[in-house]
């Protein structure tokens, strides 16, 4: 039955026994197709017969179907006639893992950050009514999004402006991991029957232990309201208090949630659906993955839910166990994650010191500005996030810890080129923005022992910021230094010092093999890794004026990235050697593997060592006509 | 009384008769000194007994009491030995109109940006807890700052670690201008006598009425919680469920708010203190001004509240005069601000049309990303916000606009170096932080015909989202460009094209003033304003080759700026002249007016002309030794 569903249109005259059929098919296709290119399964398991319903009851694209968080996409993507991309899915030139206008009309948002929607569809709604479109707008998001400020600003406006909007909260209990424990099932149970008594039961549970410690505001003020709309006003007080709130509904009765969605379409306001829903819902490995639910697996075994893929060190175990033999040492280490203990090794903390790790929820800024606060209080927090996702905290950063020259380490995951999440979550920006943040350091590791050390000497740092950035994936072997210049490790030497290639972090290793590469065609390459890479040591500096080129390459942004930054610190200093910096284009760059998209930047060793070679051959050239052009100096860099 | 004050201790002895007396003279001082000096005035005329009130409950500094929005803590230097300083208040080495670390321990964040004390408070109760130190934390926040995300984040993380912990939500109903309109005045009715009775007439007004039509959702909530606490639950179920409730209270009762803060203190957990203020409360002029409360005046008459300075014509009026021009033309030009409608100057497109222009509350991001929704409804809408706020929404303006290529322009205003606010209200980082964006123009105007000019041209793009920054004070006289060269504006010409000196927005003039100068010693400099500074024109970097030294000059960050951005342009176009960047160093810089901190910077046309007359005159002598340096291509730069 699914093959037959080429467009939204195809869904309207299904019977309700047509549906279910149709809802176990998308549930077999999903495994099927995840379980060989990996992606998000657990959270679009979820929203199977959800999705369904929204397609049915509104008439996308007239109507408007905003994901919060967009990898709960997928049903949206098949039954938009997206279905037979999903063999590459999340692969280079393949079906995107998040909406991509550029794939269908039907998608909107192509942003991956959670808290979002509600806020474009705010803007939405009022845009329609000014230009007197009846379009309706949905948005659906997730209820461990609701942790984000964002999403309350939005209703705060959404409430105000009275602009008809459905707004879905698809509530699984749990974002990335379940935020609420033992609560978490007794609430769900009661929100499938929420009659008058049971939700005095619910405050009389609550009133009678002293628990709901863990309980976040969010899930207590959603338990109120609750309390109010049955207890206290039966007349529905909060239609009139600006949001109508219909449900909680089950998210898996699919004639149960048209039936709400179509009471939401009817009403001249904004509404909130309440749809409780199971993550991983029909998938047995995944239903019984408590922590994770398969919320987005790589590629692995339909019958039990393994991973194929072999274990190797990652980048982000090898910061989880250095953390905590820090915590060992220093009592004044702690950890904070937003919503992703597991993902960045916090969870390892929390597993060992678990009063000294925080799970703040889906909320960056509080992250960063609570790590502030602590700091002041005499602790030395660190702070993991994905390196995408430090960009939410940016003012925070600046002011609430560098203006205060507080002592809070961020450490950021998955920083560079990451690979099949595509543009949103590539974390290229972070030492171009955040290198201009006054007395904030930011260190690259090239490999596990410079991990390592870095994470120590970040801890160390007593009167300001500090950043340790590493990529995704597999930790390369160690590299050791053959000298060092100050703090400057010398990986590579040139006898004749034609060549100062500065190599960033984990690019080391590329720039080493480029030296090879290099020496190979009669010039030679001294290879640099400064470490600390915001600001510029000034021993590098040093060493580019004592080389005839200097070639900087690194795994994000060239506008104003670290290249650039030795570039001014050159011009300060008057070393006027020609330099080149490689690096990531400032643009959007496409979904594909870590190594294709590198490949496709002409970010290898054989492409490096190319533009050196070419560049310093130019160079010889322009030397000799050096002083006879009319305008002072000039030369090819 | 007050000259007897010269710490908290000196408070706590005082009767409440004295304290009457104490409190009437601390208005009278606020008045008589910032009268003279301007200042941040209504908002401390409004918490004049609940600072009292704190610092004879607390034990400051012991007790850590954190002001949120820094500008209410002037009541709070008065009793913490500072008196002295008022007669400097804002200006170079004297008083900080902000709490400051440097002038007393008493002081603990100096940040002005709203909505960020919860999140410190938190962190300091959690480290406290950790350290086993039995210090009470405090944070005094606005109800206008409860609009912002970041109060929801923190809020849900406080009630869920249940430590001691005092928030004090001053609730004068206003942030920076009402919010609310005539609901208002009946909920501080009510809030001043919150008996049974009169919550329920509370909500049977609002169930009666369509009303509570702009009623922001916090306000809602704000209602419904008084609601459940006093006509649901007698037995107080909001200490049950992670905040205790404390209020409402008359703010300016000093034994009122002593004796809410007392219960509050020996409460072993989050409680939240609810006192209602009046903004400008006991200074008829700032109680009759309506709108704003003198709440940041210049100098004043005293008796009138009237402003001394004589009118000007301000940036912020061009712009809001064009913005209306150019709503009447395009029906699709909408405006958002993030509560501050007069200072940016949307305030008069929202009394020209009312329905195209929205207030969102100080939620930045949200007017970013509901922006980005509005464009994506077909609107072009105009952001106006302070460039410092803009930081607060770098991942909405990245991937919620940009990666969409949407059509928003930012208008920001205030950007540059500002003055008595000091380095938190700076907006010095936009072209770099913002210029990392792909896709993203971003213009600075020299003078009011080019903001005009530029907004235009801004509203005109419909690819991408666009910048327009201009600095804080009165516009100069338009200074017309002699030529052009593509989008570049030639505004000075030099015949034998020794020097370009490249201007950036309003530091034109002093461009053409410095080249002045710089023609009296013999060279001669080309000025151009290249009007889109972000991404470098092509033109720009041609003239620049055209030149045998390229200085600029600009009034923002040097670090990644719009001189660093064209150095790297220059070296991918192969463009070796030396290149000077000037501007203002990446740091903390004091306050004290635009003017001196701009002399202090060494960014006056005197200094800029010493620098290029030094710098050319040192290039002449390195060419002449050019190739003889051992190393490849050497000058002085």
């Amino acid at each position: 039955m699914l093959a037959r569903i080429t467009g939204p249109g195809d869904l309207k005259g299904l019977t309700p026994a047509e549906l279910a059929v149709l809802a176990g098919e998308v549930r077999d296709f999903l495994v099927a197709k995840v379980s060989r290119t990996g992606g998000h399964l657990g959270p679009n398991l979820g929203v199977v017969e959800l999705t369904l319903a929204l397609h049915r009851v509104f008439d996308s694209p007239t109507d408007r179907i905003l994901f919060d968080t967009g990898h709960q996409a997928y049903v949206h993507k098949m039954v938009t006639g997206r279905q037979e991309g999903f063999d590459q899915l999340r692969r280079r030139g393949g079906l995107s893992g998040y909406p991509s206008r550029a794939e269908s009309e039907h998608d909107q948002i192509e942003n991956s950050h959670a808290s979002t929607a509600l806020s474009y569809a705010d803007g939405l709604a009022k845009a329609f009514a000014l230009r007197g479109e009846g379009r309706h707008v949905v948005a659906v998001v997730g209820d461990g999004a609701l942790t984000g400020g964002m999403c309350w600003e939005a209703l705060n406006n959404i409430a105000a402006a009275r602009n008809p909007l459905v707004i879905v909260v698809n509530d699984n209990g749990r974002s990335y991991a379940p935020t609420i424990g033992g609560l978490a099932d007794h609430l769900a149970a009661l929100r499938l029957n929420p009659g008058y008594e049971k939700v005095l039961d619910l405050f009389k549970d609550a009133l009678g232990r002293t628990p709901l410690v863990g309980a976040p505001l969010y899930e207590t003020l959603h338990a109120v309201k609750k309390g109010i709309k049955d207890a206290v006003a039966p007349q529905a007080m909060f239609e009139d208090l600006g949001i109508k709130y219909v449900g909680p509904v089950d998210g898996h009765d699919i004639v149960a949630v048209e039936s709400a969605l179509r009471r939401a379409k009817g009403f001249r306001g904004p509404v909130i659906v309440h749809a409780v829903t199971r993550k991983g819902y029909g998938y047995q490995p995944a239903e019984d993955d408590e922590a994770d639910c398969l919320h987005g697996p790589g590629a692995f075994d339909v019958e039990t839910g393994k991973l194929l893929a072999p274990p190797s060190l990652k980048w982000t175990s090898v910061f989880a166990d250095e953390l905590v033999a820090l915590a060992h040492r220093r009592p004044d280490i702690v950890g904070i994650t937003a919503a992703m203990a597991e993902p960045t090794g916090i969870a390892k903390l929390m597993r060992t010191f678990p009063e000294r790790a925080f799970d703040v929820g889906i909320a960056e800024q509080h992250a960063v500005t609570s790590a502030a606060g602590l700091a002041m209080g005499g602790m030395h927090p660190i702070v993991a996030v994905y390196a995408t996702f430090l960009n939410r905290a940016f003012d925070q950063v600046l002011l609430d810890v560098a203006m205060h020259k507080l002592p809070v380490t961020f450490v950021l995951d998955r920083a560079g080129i990451t690979g099949p999440d595509g543009p949103s979550h590539y974390g290229i920006w972070d030492m171009a923005a955040f290198g201009v943040v006054p007395g904030l350091r930011i260190a690259a590791p090239r490999d596990a022992a410079t991990l390592r050390a870095e994470l120590r000497e970040a801890a160390e740092v007593s009167d300001g910021p500090t950043i340790v950035r590493f990529p995704t994936g597999s930790v390369p072997a160690d590299l050791p230094a053959i000298d060092r210049r100050g703090p400057v490790d010398i990986l590579a030497r040139g006898q004749r010092r034609d060549v100062l290639l500065v190599a960033v972090g984990a690019f080391a290793h590329l720039a080493v093999e480029a030296a090879g590469r290099v020496a190979g065609q009669g010039y030679d390459v001294t290879v640099a890794d400064p470490r600390w890479v915001r600001p510029i040591p000034a021993e590098l500096v040093e060493l580019a004026g004592e080389h005839r080129l200097v070639v900087s390459v690194e795994d994000g942004v060239r506008t104003g990235g670290v290249g650039d930054a030795l570039g001014q610190a050159m011009r300060d200093a008057h070393v006027a050697v020609p330099l080149c910096n490689l690096g990531v284009p400032a643009d959007w760059h496409p979904h594909g593997t870590r190594a294709e998209i590198l490949t496709d930047l002409g970010l290898t060793a054989q492409d490096v060592a190319r533009t050196v070679v070419e560049t310093v051959s130019g160079l010889e050239l322009a030397d000799t006509t050096l002083t006879s052009t009319p305008n002072g100096v000039r030369a090819t860099n």
